[in-house]
């Protein structure tokens, strides 16, 4: 199946140093794939002259003259930066040119910019935004990370059907162990929001397995597909993990250039100690979903290099294949309707 | 100095197992420290005839004929175990009798009992509970991990405010640096509460320094020494730390069991793992203090080993020596002072 992804080529910390050559990476991988790549012609055709013959059909280059910062506001974003690379990006998927974006910019100006032009799925209040983090049983859904503070109980509602989709289509399994982000496993745990979500989620059709807390992310005592959680406390949570990750990385790098016996001792180890840092490589996990639009958005790590790029773009492929967006409309039509007969 | 602690020594998993030879190392390695050991005289007695002779005027057993369960609901402990090892733990610290009290057991039991038996400092609108993560830059102090969910911008500042001064006794430093937790360093960023907290904290004599994402509880770019946030977010922070930490352990301990030639090449590194290991030890950051009380109470997690409640004993130590409470209690008053005068 031919798919069509749009690349904002000069967002993120390094712009086309990193999103060119991880976009031609993928093209090389897959030839069913085309990409679009959005930004200044002036800086971009030069990098891809041979480039352009080689995949010729299946690369070009869409000019928008304008560049949205990283730290820019999204509402100045939204309404100076009519001409981005973002916003035309984002254009091409509303315009059915593209299946999908992907964009390593500025994430708030990213979803305000895709939830203006692509407008939500109707029944569904607010986007959130979803993505994977590895576990000791192969590997977790997370939704909102930080899209939305303050949610209510059907915002979590929400969420939770959304990601159930994603979930059941991206992992191929039928009925996804949905689980509650909360701060124990009683009953009586937790905020109103929380409480009132897991009476929503005990009478929908989702396999919800109940309150689950922050370990569940990595390493919880049961198998969790989805966790559904606040933006605010998701963006902390995986924050957290993005701390703990480093401090500990700093500590096994400190604990082995001690001296020149546990230098050589490193590297005698250091095959084994690779093949556990790929294992856990944080590059491999690049790559969020902005739920609740109607289109496909990519949001990648702003720090993003190749690799970690690269998997943004092919976590795009697989969304695209596997029909998500038109699969989560779907469902939302449905537990709506379902609600209104109740 | 001398100082007497009771131990709630029928608490946690583990109970005296676990308890007694903590209790006794402290009182080997601290001669000005003595223990009470509270719990069930029958248990305890046997397991330290010699003990109560060698450490005698240093060591007693006050009899409890009840145990809080480590699931039971806090309001049927309240009502229903007026004698348990835990409560006569802390009616010891209510009666003067001793400066602090440590548990292991049911942190919600805990709270509400300390809470109802210590009373509130006054000025205070809730108790908070502050830990020590390790970090960095060295280690980071953090508030409140769960005691309070849905605080308002005020509940945050008080806990500020008494963090504030339980660090600068601890690390004996003036001005400790204090960041309010959020999903982004931006003013626009976060929900009302916290906004409205960074207003608070502008304006106190507090050195703010403003908002830090989770990454900064064992990792941010610069150092600080207290992180304030809600309990429902301090809490599943610390717990995805915890998961963090877990599943990179994991993944170490598999990547060097993966066959002959990694388990030789682990046997090898064992030594550099081993001081790795130590350095991020969860045992040596074991113990959280309840603040806003008007006695120390000291909560221990509840599947401490020995070591790890050591290390909660040696904290309550360090907090009585460094008078933490009378500290708070004058700063809180200064603080409403300040603010009626406003």
């Amino acid at each position: 199946m031919s798919l069509t992804i749009s690349i904002d080529a000069m967002g993120g910390d390094f712009g086309p140093k990193v999103t060119i050559p991880a976009s031609l990476d993928c093209l090389k991988n897959n030839p069913d794939l085309t990409l679009i790549l959005v930004g200044n012609e002036a800086v971009l055709e030069p990098l891809l002259t041979q480039e352009l013959v080689d995949y010729s059909g299946r690369l070009s280059i869409q000019h928008a003259s304008q560049c949205v910062e990283m730290h820019e506001s999204p509402a100045k974003a939204l309404k100076n930066k009519k001409d981005s690379s973002m916003r035309v990006a984002i254009n091409l998927v509303r315009d059915g040119r593209a299946d999908a974006c992907v964009s390593a910019g500025n994430t708030g100006a990213l979803m305000a910019t895709a939830r203006f032009v692509l407008k939500m799925i109707p029944g569904i209040d607010r986007p959130a935004i979803i993505s994977t983090l590895p576990s000791i049983h192969g590997h977790t859904h997370v939704l909102d990370l930080g899209a939305n503070v303050d949610c209510t109980a059907e915002h979590l509602f929400q969420f939770a059907v959304m990601g159930n989709e994603l979930v059941k289509a991206v992992e191929g399994i039928d009925n996804p162990r949905v689980g509650l982000l909360n701060i124990g496993e009683e009953d009586m745990k937790g905020n109103e929001q929380v409480k009132s979500a897991a009476k929503l989620l005990e009478n929908s059709t989702l396999n919800y397995i109940g309150y689950v807390e922050g370990d569940s992310l990595n390493a919880g005592s049961v198998k969790v597909d989805l966790i559904v959680a606040d933006g605010f406390v998701g963006n902390v949570a995986l924050k957290s993990i993005e701390g703990a990750a480093k401090m500990i990385g700093f500590a096994l790098k400190s604990a082995f250039s001690k001296n020149y016996l546990t230098k050589l001792v490193g590297f005698i180890a250091y095959p084994v100690l690779r093949s556990f840092k790929q294992r856990i490589d944080p590059r491999l996990y690049n790559g969020a979903s902005f739920l609740g639009l109607r289109g496909l958005v990519i949001k990648s790590h702003g720090g993003a290099d190749v690799l970690a790029f690269k998997t943004a773009i092919q976590l795009a492929e697989v969304e695209v294949k596997k029909d998500v967006i038109r699969k989560i409309s779907e469902q939302v039509e449905k537990t709506l309707a379902l609600r209104n007969n109740a």
